[in-house]
């Protein structure tokens, strides 16, 4: 199996923190967003959609998107398990991760990439639309998202340890790549919001956190 | 278990043909969306982001988010398997689920609120943020984000008969409600996609669709 990563961006980080955490260690191939290399002909042949990251398995089959990556990887190294213990906390680890996800990470992306200037004109990441112009609101949408994202996790955190529960799952890590995400546009967690800056913290300390 | 459920909107719709595949009947609680019920405190007691589908497990829990929800019943009742009968399949379903649910959902709901009187004030659904201003240019956006949907269609089922192979999947469940979201907006499939027509007028005809 290799990993086709790109070592800045937030996406690949969730992987190489999954992998890290299962304590595997597979062959990277690195590929240059910010140099365009995503969207260049020899790696739209790998994934159409000039996403990263990308799991290539032995027989060539081609994973893209991060979750389904790590639910692979979750399936061939179960322990330790970052996707739930049983059927209940699985379910809510999907739930949790998909907030983390969407009012996190994806609120990140739209603050970062409607006010960069190397997106002026790709106001969506990946291959496959004509020119799409940045959208300034995007970014005031993107901040208030961001808020949200910081009250619910506050709020998660009030419950348990981590953010879907007593252990330490893909929740925390889409959390964690999201904040560090958000940094990169200034955005940083409120002072108030206590438990939070404690966990972010303890989740940092973790080896994996520099993978 | 029972599940707060909303006849009209898409996810829930989603949610519905998950259970219907499963010859499974829950108690409904239905939520009107339209009337602001949704952001009501009696619902937001329930749900507090105020989104829907929700299921409630007997002992109390509630789940959100249609995908957390289905793997939540898919680990219940696993015949037949709608997210993949083994490691390599459940992450290629995964995996293109998510590409319906992103280019197609998505891209359909940001069309639909951003031009839609009723959402002027709230671009975003759900509960947490402040007002938030329609913004005009995301119906753009999401029309060119669909045309990259019908293209993924259309490719992936040049392979197989359905959108993850040949099993009927949760990928076809979420590109089926997409595609009669988009409906709504006027959106709909490109004449030249055959094989998505035949796809569509078959997946269409299942029991399950009428959920």
């Amino acid at each position: 199996m290799k990993l086709y990563d790109c070592s800045v961006a937030p996406n690949p980080r969730r992987a190489r923190i999954f992998l890290a955490e299962k304590n595997l260690s597979l062959e990277k191939v690195e590929v240059d967003i910010l140099g365009g290399e995503n969207l260049a002909p020899t790696f739209l042949a790998i994934n159409p959609r000039g996403l990263l990251p990308v799991l290539e398995l032995d027989d060539g089959t081609r994973i893209d998107e991060v979750m389904a990556i790590c639910r692979y990887i979750e399936e061939l190294q179960p322990e330790p398990a970052l996707l739930g213990r049983d059927a209940r906390e699985r379910a809510v680890v999907t739930s949790r991760q998909r907030k983390m996800e969407f009012d996190g990470m994806i609120a990140a992306s739209e603050v970062f990439r409607n006010q960069h200037p190397q997106f002026a004109q790709r106001s969506l990441p990946g291959a496959g639309t004509d020119v799409l112009p940045a959208i300034p609101a995007l970014v005031e949408r993107g901040r208030q998202t961001l808020a949200r994202f910081f009250d619910w996790l506050e709020t998660y955190l009030a419950d348990a340890a981590y953010v879907a529960g007593d252990a330490f799952t893909m929740a925390d890590i889409t959390a964690l790549c999201a904040i560090d995400f958000a940094g990169w546009v200034d955005i940083t967690i409120p002072p108030a919001n206590t438990r939070t800056l404690a966990w972010y913290e303890r989740v940092s300390e973790r080896p994996s956190a520099q993978a």
